[in-house]
Parts: C-alpha cells; sequence; structure tokens
C-alpha cells in the first residue's frame, strides 16, 4: 500500500496559505489566530474522514481509528503546524499532513488492524513566544499541568490561558492515560546529511543532547595605547580563546557540535581594552557521556582562560535537554519499511529538537528524516521535493502498518 | 632655580572648578563655553605676569616672553586644556599650567634668556566633539587651513566655525612662521611604567605609531544543531582567532601592544551559528617598521582563517599615526634636567597621542612625563600626587633654562 501522493502534496500547499507571507515562506506562531486556523485544517480534513478531531487542555490536536483489538494500545503518528517567524512550510507540518494522509489511506480501503491508529498535532512545538518549547508533548508526557502552563507568560505579556480562550482552541479531551504502543515522526532533516548522501530520507536513532552555557567574563578596562600587555585584564581575549577552543574541542571529540552564538564586549570601543565579555556556548552531542565530558572539559577550559588573564569568570547552564536514543524495535520496523520500499536505510541522528524526543520517555518513539535542500529551515527557502514528501509518507505508512498489526 | 609649588598646585585646583563635574572630575569638551572658560582662565594669569595672552584664528592660546637675541628662535612649553568626556584634571592642565609658572618664575627672578621663552594652550588635542584630535597642533604645523577647520562638522552637527564665532574664541594672530628652537611638553603618563619603577617622572624619547583596523566578516548563518563542524562558515569564529592570534602576535613582537576593542556579531544568538562579525584591531608599536611588519602579519594572519573557514573578508585601514622619535638634543636636556634635580633619567615611549608628536615634525620636541596613579587617565580617578606634578614642572624648567640660554 502507498500514499496518494497528490493528495498529500495539496495538503502541504493548502496549509501554507494559512498564515502566508508576502514575500513567501509561513508564519503561525503558536496561540496565534493563524496557528488555531491552521490547527483546524487539520480537524477538519479529519472530519471527513469521518475521524473525531479531539481536543485536550492546552489545544493538542489528535484523533484515534479504532483497532480490532481495544486493548492493544495505539499507534501514532504526527508532529506540530506552529512555526517559527518567518518560517518554510514543510517543518512540522509535513508530519501532521502525512498521518492525516495515512488515516486517509486506511479508511479509504478499509484497512483493519490490530492496534488503533491515530494522528496527534502538538501545540507549541517551537517555544517562540511561550517557553518552553515543545510544550503540547510535554503536557502529553505528564510533565506539566494545565494549571501551570495556562500561566505561562509570552514575549507579548499574554498568557498561554489568555490566548487558548481568546481564541477557543482548548478541549476537554486526553491523551494522558492512553495506551501507546509507538510515537512515530516524519520531519524534515534541517541539516545536510541525506542530501550530501544523495538520499530521500533516513531512519533517526536518537536526539543530540543539547548544555547551553552563558559564560560572564569580567576584566579591566583601560587604554588601547598605554597599557602594557602583561598587565592586561582583556575580557574579550578570553572570549576569543573561549570560541576559538569550542572549536577545538568539537575537534577532538568526534561527533560534538560546539557553537559560539553571541558575543556581547563592553565598553566595546576600538582603543579600549574590554572590561566585560558575555558569550554563549551551544554543545551537542549525541552521546550523554561525551557530551557531559565535553562541557567539563569546556569549563575547566574556561576557568583556566580567564585565571590566566586575571579576568572574573561566571559560567551558568541556561538550557540542558538528554541526549535521547530511539526504540529499536521501532527503528527496525522503519527499517523494514524503507527496505520494503527498495531504500537504503541509513541511520542519522537529529541535530534539532522534536516532540519524539519528549515522547520517547513516555513511550516507543522514533522518527523519519527527508532531505533539506541546503540542509536549511526555519527560513522560507526551506525546501523538501514532492518526491521526498511522498517517499517519507510512504515510509511512516509502512512503519505505521507493521507497528498496527503486530 | 624652582617652581612655586604652591601657585602651581593652587591653579591646577582653581582650572579644575572650571567644568567640575558634581561627582568628581573635570568636562571641558573643545570649543565649549567650558573650554573657553579655561583657557581664559589661562589667558588672565598671563596678563597678570604682564604678558600679552595671543590666539590664533582657530583658539589657540599663545604667549612670547622676548629673550635678549631678536633673532634666537623661541623656545616653547605647552599642552591643552580642553578634555575628553568625565575627565580628570591632570590631563593636558598640567602641562599649560607648569609653562604658565614657568614663565611666572622667570618674570618674578627677572631672568634674561637668549632666546624668548613662550607658552601655547593648543585647541581640541582630545578630538572628542571633532575630529582630527590634535586639532591645534595640526593647524599650527600648516596641516589645516582655517577654511577648512572651520567647516569641520562636530558630533552634535554644528561647525567648528559656528562655535569659534558664537564663543568669541578666534584671534588674529598665528605661531605660523615663527621659528621655534623646541617644544616640551609635560604630561601625565596615562601608563603604570613610572609607578612600576618608582619613579616620579621620565623623559619620553617617542611616541608609538599606531596603526588601526577594522575587519569585517561574512559567513553563513546556520543551525548551531544541525551543521555539521565541517560544513560552517562560522564569522564569529575567525572573529575569535583574530583576537587570540593579536595577543600572539604581541608576544612575538617585543614592544607592540595589540588590542580588539570591538567585536559585533550578527545575529548574536545562542543557537545559531553567526553569518556576520566586525571587529577592530589597534596595533601600536614605538618603531615603525616593526609596526608595519607587525600589520602585514596581522593581514595575512586574518586572511588566512577566513580563507580556512570559507568566510569573506574585508580589512580596512581606519587610522595611522607613525612612530615618532623626539629631538635627541632636547631629550639631553631634559635628562640634564633630571640629573641636576638628582632624579634617575629614566627613559620611556608614549602609548597615547599628545601635541608633542604633531610638532615634533616641525621643530625639534620631546616630552617630560609624570608618574599616574594605577595608569588610569580620562577617567575622574586620572590621579598625580602634588610633589609628582610639581618634580615634572621644575624638570621642564630646567630643561626650558638650558635651551632657552644655548
Amino acid at each position: 500500500m502507498r500514499i496518494n501522493a497528490n493528495r498529500l502534496l495539496t495538503s502541504l500547499t493548502e496549509l501554507a496559505t494559512i498564515g502566508a507571507l508576502p514575500g513567501g515562506g509561513v508564519q503561525r506562531l503558536a496561540f496565534t489566530a493563524e496557528d488555531f486556523q491552521g490547527r483546524n485544517y487539520v480537524a477538519e480534513r479529519l472530519r471527513l474522514l469521518g475521524l473525531e478531531p479531539r481536543v485536550d487542555a492546552v489545544g493538542n490536536l489528535f484523533a484515534l481509528r479504532p483497532g480490532t483489538d481495544p486493548d492493544a494500545p495505539a499507534v501514532l503518528a504526527g508532529s506540530h503546524t506552529d512555526t517559527v517567524a518567518n518560517a518554510g512550510g514543510f517543518d512540522g507540518a509535513l508530519g501532521v499532513l502525512a498521518a492525516v494522509e495515512i488515516l486517509a489511506r486506511l479508511q479509504e480501503v478499509g484497512v483493519e488492524t490490530r492496534h488503533s491508529v491515530g494522528l496527534v498535532s502538538f501545540v507549541n512545538e517551537e517555544g517562540v513566544r511561550f517557553m518552553p518549547d515543545m510544550m503540547g508533548s510535554l503536557y502529553v508526557r505528564g510533565d506539566l499541568d494545565p494549571g501551570t502552563l495556562r500561566s505561562i507568560v509570552g514575549t507579548d505579556g499574554t498568557t498561554v490561558g489568555d490566548n487558548l480562550d481568546r481564541l477557543g482552541m482548548a478541549g476537554s479531551d486526553s491523551l494522558i492515560g492512553t495506551p501507546i504502543r509507538a510515537f512515530l515522526e516524519l520531519h524534515i532533516e534541517q541539516g545536510p546529511e541525506l542530501e550530501g548522501l544523495n538520499l530521500p530520507a533516513g531512519v533517526v536513532t536518537g536526539v543530540q543532547g543539547l548544555r547551553w552555557m552563558v559564560v560572564r567574563l569580567k576584566g579591566h578596562s583601560n587604554h588601547a595605547g598605554t597599557t602594557p600587555m602583561a598587565k592586561r585584564q582583556d575580557a574579550g581575549l578570553v572570549a576569543g580563546q573561549v570560541t576559538t577552543s569550542v572549536r577545538k574541542l568539537a575537534r577532538d571529540i568526534p561527533g560534538l557540535r560546539g557553537t559560539v552564538g553571541r558575543v556581547t564586549l563592553r565598553p566595546n570601543l576600538i582603543n579600549v581594552i574590554p572590561s566585560e565579555a558575555t558569550l554563549t556556548v551551544d554543545l551537542r552531542h549525541p552521546d550523554q557521556n561525551r557530551l557531559d565530558d565535553a562541557v567539563a572539559k569546556m569549563k575547566a577550559g574556561i576557568l583556566r582562560f580567564a585565571a590566566d588573564e586575571g579576568v572574573a569568570c561566571e559560567i551558568s547552564e541556561t538550557a540542558s535537554a538528554p541526549a535521547i536514543e530511539f526504540d529499536r524495535e521501532v527503528i527496525e520496523d522503519i527499517k523494514a519499511g524503507m527496505d520494503s520500499l527498495g531504500l537504503e536505510p541509513h541511520s542519522l541522528v537529529s541535530g534539532a529538537g522534536h516532540d519524539a524526543q519528549i515522547m520517547a520517555t513516555h513511550c516507543p518513539a522514533a522518527m523519519v528524516f527527508v532531505r533539506s535542500r541546503d540542509g536549511v529551515s526555519h527560513n522560507p527557502r526551506e525546501f523538501t521535493s514532492d518526491a521526498d514528501c511522498v517517499t517519507g509518507a510512504d515510509i511512516l505508512l509502512q512503519a505505521v502498518l507493521q507497528l498496527a498489526s503486530g
């Protein structure tokens, strides 16, 4: 069985008209009218398939197509339809619409499955207006109670609750407590690996762990012309040394990704030695032990550079996400699906965060990635070919059928 | 002969009341009412000594005490009374008031000198409101004609001419064409060398050359999590490598001072690889050849770092001042003066810019530095002890007497 390619691609085009930007690209920030409209487009598609769209207290949308065994846990597929600002049309949308398409095929062919098969479209995966990101899946996993969640204040000063009420976006159903056999998420890669290997798709075996540090350095501001080199306490120099050493660490620890994205100096004048520097360090690795090792080495290095220059140093960790390994059996089912479609079952690790990594500690989970042109995402230039979108959805369909029958 | 210590110190205190700031420190930005008042305080002191204060077309104040030989070129001492914003009371002021005090001693003792002895207080040495700095001495050297100079637009949109006219600060006399035997400038060190050596004063043998570069780097913005290390074009990394290499260069080339004072990244976000970086490099050396060598090495290094990362690079030189060696004979006269006062004739090089370096290519010139507490200047915390101020003025007096008699 294969998905209906035209129907999937048409739905991608239709969803991309909601929140479409004049210059190309889309914008459906979580808990805005556009986000609500995008979610309702999916709900309407479910209704047309004869499936009841259900909504929970935080706005997550889900639907279940019953299996023959009422005691068998559900096989769910999905992703999210909210976007970042000035986004593309594939991130999140493809995973949700592929799940709709799978349900559509099951309905029209009249396939009976032992397990029920369902769709879930999580709210606020992106975390642009309201933190934390992956809010909907965190709620389903049980990390956030509705009261706490509703009181979260966003960048515009309103709360999640204000927006849910204003839009009428919350419902009274719940996925919490529903036994889940597996959660599957199809997503664009957002990186260049598949394109580099000339492969349309791959199975995602895990998500990199992430640790963020903010480093605050305090030295001494002084005249660039009159201060001898040996008497300097140059916070900017230490920032430069940290930046350089992050790249060196990434060379020494295979698989490590390290980035200094933000550097701010004070007073930031051409002829004054910087007295203050603030910089960020973003470290990621698929293996938690290696990530922790990298952070420890990085911290020791930062303290050494600062001490050598006589600069005071304060390191705070501002975010941390554990490295996730997806479920082996689900990975094997996806690989078998790829194999049956004549595709090379290439494995890769996700560099970005996804709802599936939250669900992975709640139920068996894994992901399918499809090739991103130039590795670009979160941008109107984000692009995945029609053929690759269809291939990804077909892989998802094979894996769902396998998991729902067993 | 010695100067009158009390009179010198009283005049320093009195001048510091003009433009005094509530929290300490002073502010007499060039071509403001405070600057004009400061200059007029000096003019009034000259008048009380029976010397005629004269003013040129750009507001420079000078006075000459005739010598016995009308054909002998003048020996001048001076500095400036304008300040930076939020300044201290010694930078510039000490050099001008010491010159006033020397004239006062010559007048009251009735010393006859072969050469005439004079004072000059240059306008706009600091260059805060109006560029270039050292404007008054550049004018006397003949680098700027009055029309060009008057049309220079300041940070507030007014011109130098507007301000000269508003204040009535310009005159019709001129130092241009006056033969000058020597120009001597007493100044605070603005650095920590004398304090570190526990010496009250030193003779300045030259001024470091300076070259400023602005480096603009353009790489490629991308996701910190999904972009493999080998595929990055990280403009921020190159900025860090340049910063680190400036310090290394200063280790490799003795006497070099190198500073990266300004770094700006874009988009400057924790999880995005910086696509753009702008940074400044300030290099100084007392030896012009070594300075030029350092700049060449620096440029080659920057281009190599940028090329290795696939980052586009544009280097522009925004300022350059040649290394200056002061006149050997004037230096020897200052050393002889120090020796006669029982002081160790320590030589040092100026890290900051001064009117004397402009005058040095116009007439023989040299400087005397006195110890700065903590090397601080351009700040209300700027401080030189009474004893050191007096010592500096006494050295200046000995040198002037020597030069004016020979």
